[in-house]
């Protein structure tokens, strides 16, 4: 008892250490050099260990003093691109600062791993470094998606990590994406719903029914509240914390929700520069319409976290920019700090087992 | 060849009757009735047969006697509500203004059917009623999504009438959607994208890389241009006219679409109004922002289309008001002048006569 007392403290005052691929985003090393000083401006505990191109990395660094007295540099060779297949990333890339970023977490040199890089290759390396979590057949990509809640996010998951996903595979979502909204969001007992179509009798494939089963089993004993189906139009609503449903339906609604944003975005940007009245109109508007702006602005939204590994890893918007990586690093950091990767580990342990009789009546059932 | 020149003479002078179910709608059968005037002010050739409530469609016509002048009235016993299962509905809805409107068109006494109603009853009953076109297995809902394409809308297909879509049935929604397009939208080749997730490696299920092969095949022979596979965030893009999905994606979509439209307008609203200095300044783009909610706005884009029945059904939105339903009819209108129903079915066969070498290849894959 007072060794785990000492354990507690020791853990409270050591810096917790970020693993950060620098290479395969869209803006650049310097981006996320300054993503990381961003970060580590506001968490004083923080400290780096960075892979990538040294020469540049070091470049960088030596205009931030201070950060680099917090930063270790790993040199390492390749970069795995956007266009590369997980595949031939999986087969060639064990040189890639992607790589090196995720052995770092699993040699327990760092707590958590940041990458803007190729989300494919991303996901097929990490699983192949960290190994699934006990019970998880399919980890899942959460995001978070803009919504009326008061903590200003909704989770969705999957967003793409796999394009199926049986009633099991479903049922662990709700319960990996509670423990991230308990976690990464404060949320003490996170709301679940189930995506599915609006039509009544339609009401999705079987595999939804049982799925919606096995999650209303364990919610109480899981500490979420299953609220049952809800369609695309709730995603971004106060009603729900959290999105369950498979990574194709996730990754179209995600997409969607993003095209539809930018072409109402696009729309009202075009409609005051139409003329030199909208023009000066929108003077005074600018303040306003920069706060619907921030609302939905994919860079403050940013990091995909993955779920069902052991090890947390968090992946950044391609196109991120400093603010961005930033935001990201934030979410890694806050996920770390809480022992996030033990804890859903333990809670689908749980979950499995309070489904138990459930389950074995599905596997009965579809045999 | 005479008499098939004087025919097309006669239809070209003859009134287009449209059948009207005026009930079901949140707005009630005023809404409708005044839908139904406005439509009739901008075409001169449309005459109606509507079904519902005697007394109240005769107390709203009353005050409308020129509407009056070109308006059956079929009274009707029954209401289908939102709330009744399609199964029910078929059961017990033999008398209702849904069943009516749909008899009408069956018995050639209209060219066309406009309803508010329930979506899944009214898809049971045009199933029943008008049964399906030769060579459709699974009929389509598609509807128009604003887009920054010239014609100001793309269009969705299956949007929700069946949660399932084979290989052949993707293959005949590209084909009825290019048809629709023709017909509807006055697109002569129309682009066609097959709806899947970005990760190149996970491109999708099986399913749509049959798909994918047989769409291109009937492509050029059926005079649309195949643009392969597109993402959720292409929905509205300028990329793509038509896309081609399952109803349970589809509709997933189409919802997701929708709140992420609302969620951004209720932003902007919500901006606006935090102040007085706001509000004041909202008054200097007010005429902006209603040229933007005027694009993104549902009532405006109203109107479902059911494809691959003998018949054209169009479901406007349940909430539609007078504005709303007649975007609705004015659709149902064109598509009926156009002779909509009888193309859609040639489209069919000759597309399934032109993928017969590559639909042989796919069944014999599969077995």
């Amino acid at each position: 008892m007072a060794e785990a007392q000492n354990r507690i403290t020791q853990a409270d005052i050591a810096p917790t250490i970020i693993s950060i691929d620098a290479m395969g985003g869209d803006s650049g090393v310097k981006a996320v050099i300054e993503g990381m000083q961003k970060s580590a401006l506001i968490n004083p505990d923080i400290r780096y260990i960075v892979h990538g191109d040294a020469a540049e990395i070091n470049h960088c660094l030596n205009l931030k003093p201070e950060l680099a007295a917090i930063t270790d540099v790993n040199p390492t060779e390749d970069v795995i691109s956007m266009d590369d297949k997980p595949s031939a990333a999986l087969r060639a890339g064990k040189k890639s600062s992607m790589w090196a970023a995720i052995a770092a977490l699993k040699n327990n040199e760092a707590k958590a791993t940041v990458s803007c890089g190729n989300t494919g290759a991303l996901m097929a390396m990490s699983t192949i470094q960290l190994r699934k979590a006990p019970g998880v057949a399919r980890p899942a990509i959460a995001v978070l998606w803009p919504s009326t809640n008061p903590q200003g996010y909704n989770v969705l998951l999957d967003a793409g990590a796999d394009i199926k996903a049986d009633a099991q595979d479903l049922l662990k979502y709700a319960i990996m994406g509670a423990s991230y909204a308990r976690n990464g969001l404060g949320l003490r007992q996170p709301r679940v719903g189930l995506l599915n179509v609006g039509t009544e009798e339609f009401k999705g494939h079987a595999e939804l029914h049982d799925a919606a089963k096995l999650i209303d089993t364990v919610a109480t004993s899981s500490d979420f509240q299953f609220v049952g189906f809800v369609e695309g139009s709730d995603i971004s609503s106060s009603g729900v914390d959290i999105i369950v449903t498979d990574g194709f339906t996730g990754n179209i609604a995600l997409k969607t929700g993003e095209g539809t944003a930018r072409q109402v975005s696009d729309l009202i940007k075009a409609a005051f520069t139409r003329s030199l009245r909208t023009r000066l109109s929108a003077l005074f508007v600018f303040a306003s319409l920069r706060k619907v702006k921030d609302r939905i602005d994919p860079r403050k939204v940013n990091g995909g976290v993955f779920l069902g590994l052991n090890g947390t890893v968090v992946k950044s918007h391609g196109g991120a920019d400093a603010t961005g990586i930033s935001a990201a690093i934030k979410l890694a950091f806050s996920l770390a700090q809480n022992d996030f990767s033990e804890k859903l580990t333990a809670r689908v342990a749980s979950g499995l087992a309070a489904s138990k009789d459930v389950l074995s009546n599905i596997d009965e059932g579809s045999t």
